[in-house]
């Protein structure tokens, strides 16, 4: 079981922390193995926001509390996403601890989001952001699990790459917006799992109306059929959903897409 | 304007030809520049049927009828599909006529529907047809057009490379099924759409409750932002939709996923 948690994030760091930490507790209570969390979790989506509260690894507050909520309760945690320090350097960074504590990896965002849509949306990830190098894809209890963080979502070639790595499920920390959400938001997290045949958790935060960047919310997950198997709207809340690695084998055994691939016409290389 | 044919599929093939004929021609009235039709347009869609329904170039009747009925209304015609014949080969083909009736590509379908998913839906295309090895991309005055037969669309890696070699629109003839239709079909459409900011036009043949494969019809199509801008219910019908380049230009440039793409962490190659 994978507990979503979509937690409201608010302007005070260790607010965010205790309200996470209270929810991680919540899911395990409730039979999750692992969990998730939004992106940028611990602060509000602003660049002026980011380099105020990034921390380093190994010490910085958010980090260590991440690692030892997997300890005290036993699951992987799939931490959403922090601004990073590393250097002169902040990325947007997934850490993922195992149920002793350990990081088992580290997903800095591959894809940084700069868009400009007029009159609708505007935001450039790369004015303070660095930008992630690497796929990453989790060896854990549940199965394979890809990590790609909210624009990372759209592009096809990433979700293949994991899934060529042996991913069952992607987990992807989100910020969608009241633009980007309503349009692509469920139907990026149906597709990517319907392609791919595996599971995709889309976590995102609670809607925060009073924000410089207002969050679309609606956490949600997609099984490899491509079905909802789970969604929650805009509030604070906490979802739990089935992981079921063999239900991602027998739909790629029924519908043998990854099969049926013509690797002699193309090919995604990594 | 893209006109788009829902045609019911009979097993009189004559009968399929005029209505097809009929359509095409209405089509143009509505000041359509280009039409297409669904898969297997002229034969229902079963094993049995392909070779009896089959049909070599340039002599058969279909394609003759699809090349006259291009000269005749002074437009593209992408011809859905027919069972080609070609020596001992069937193949499942879209021929695809400039408004001067001549050919301007065959596109054989790429990616062979073999599924087998347990009481629900079995189909086994490979036993009666061949594959086709060649991605399609047609040049015309709506701009470049890609083009996909039903199952091809799956495949993330082709859509992508014809959007790397320039189309704005991808023309999809389908016949998915009461089981995959429901699940992905309107998913698949829009989310192509969204990936590689283009049109894309899925057309379907309307539904025959009589047939032993019956289409879920819904012929539609999506904007480069992913948005359905028409579409069909199950019955037989003509849809037109308008295909405007400069829209996916905006798009591109707005929120520029194609630039965003890390080629030096994956590719699609062809």
């Amino acid at each position: 079981m994978l507990g979503i948690i979509q937690n409201m994030v608010s302007d005070d760091k260790d607010r965010n922390l205790i309200r996470a930490g209270d929810m991680i507790r919540e899911a395990a209570a409730q039979g999750a193995k692992a969990v998730a969390l939004p992106e940028m979790f611990n602060c509000p989506y602003d660049s002026k926001a980011f380099p105020l509260f990034a921390e380093s690894y190994p010490a910085g507050e958010t980090i260590r509390m991440l690692s030892e909520a997997a300890a005290a309760n036993k699951i992987y945690v799939f931490g959403g996403s922090i601004p990073e320090k590393e250097d002169d350097h902040i990325y947007n960074t997934c850490f993922v601890f195992g149920p002793d504590g350990s990081l088992l990896a580290r997903h800095r965002k591959i894809h940084l989001f700069d868009v400009d849509i007029t009159g609708k949306l505007r935001f450039k990830e790369s004015d303070t952001l660095g930008a992630g190098n690497e796929i990453t894809v989790v060896n854990t209890s549940l199965g394979k699990i890809g990590v790609g963080i909210c624009y990372d979502i759209r592009f096809p070639e990433l979700a293949r790459l994991m899934t060529l790595q042996g991913a069952v499920l992607m987990v992807v920390p989100a910020a969608f917006n009241m633009v980007s959400g309503p349009a692509h938001w469920e139907l990026s997290i149906r597709m990517r799992a319907v392609d791919n045949q595996f599971y995709v958790a889309g976590i995102a935060p609670a809607r925060n109306e009073a924000a410089s960047y207002v969050a679309y919310g609606h956490s949600m997950a997609a099984d490899p059929w491509g079905q909802v198997i789970g969604a929650l709207e805009e509030k604070e809340g906490l979802l739990t959903v089935e992981i079921d690695s063999q239900k991602a084998e027998q739909v790629r055994r029924e519908f043998p897409l990854l099969k049926h691939r013509r690797l002699d016409i193309y090919d995604v290389r990594g």
